[in-house]
């Protein structure tokens, strides 16, 4: 048995004790959070939230690139969010390698270099500013009046909000 | 006081009873989970899963574009994991617009269009499918042997699997 057939053994179970087949399209909470895709970080019980609250996107880092702005774009002008709410966290794995290295790696064993950038980084706090200025800096998401960022701590549980620095 | 300094309370309360600071990096069930960020799909909730499990992106659609396929490569090349599981929904707002037509509004309103695609669709396992294949066509995600796609029903919470049509 694979793991996914696990996983399905515990959607029967999710399925028959489901309630909320009512929820309305747009999130009740009118926000969208944009999160690493760390296994170790749980926006739900971290943040509060349940099904019909929010929106969250999460990839590797939680780093602010072309599909999250696509995303962040549909998010507000389809969908009505109004805040956004970024988390990078400690101990990340995007931390650990330089986007030379892991795509000269990929290059050497399939003979390919990836044409998009792993988005690697050296700084948490650096990367949030980063995120927080990609987004502030986007042409195409109307409502930058609350976006925020975070780094969440994977020992401790605590989230940190990381201030704008200029 | 906003949505997000809401949700920053409730931060506080997980970080005040956190129990995990152990977990190790890579995901325990050495599987990465790509789905919609609807407010209704709760991938802790419908499959299980608890932190450390599962490497969890997501995005408008659940689709696959060059950031999931950043996102899967490093999953697998630099965390281990060997399975993916694709999740669209049903009643999703990515079936109530074309590219066209989002994209043509946003230049009607801001004056540029943008150069991404809106990656809209008008069928589930249709778009499950061609999300499946894109995977399947990479040629810098090194593991393959278990990518299924589902569809979850917002209505009735059930999880159903696209079959792969080819």
């Amino acid at each position: 048995m694979t793991v996914t057939d696990e996983l399905l053994t515990n959607a029967e179970r999710y399925a028959a004790g489901f309630t909320k087949g009512d929820l309305p399209l747009p999130p009740a909470k009118q926000i969208a959070i944009v999160a690493c895709m760390d296994a170790r970080l749980n926006p739900y019980g971290l943040l509060g939230l349940t099904e019909g609250d929010a929106h969250v996107i999460r990839n590797a880092g939680g780093v602010i690139t072309a599909d999250e702005l696509r995303s962040l774009a549909i998010s507000q002008r389809l969908l009505g969010t109004q805040e956004i709410v970024l988390i990078h966290h400690t101990d990340c794995g995007m931390l650990t390698f330089t986007d030379d290295e892991f795509k000269a790696g990929i290059q050497a064993e399939v003979g390919i270099k990836p044409s998009w950038s792993a988005e690697a980084f050296s700084d948490l706090d650096t990367d949030v500013r980063q995120s927080v200025r990609r987004i502030l800096d986007d042409p195409f998401i109307p409502r930058k009046g609350s976006v925020r960022g975070f780094v969440y701590d994977v020992f401790t549980g605590k989230l940190r909000e990381v201030p704008s620095g200029d």
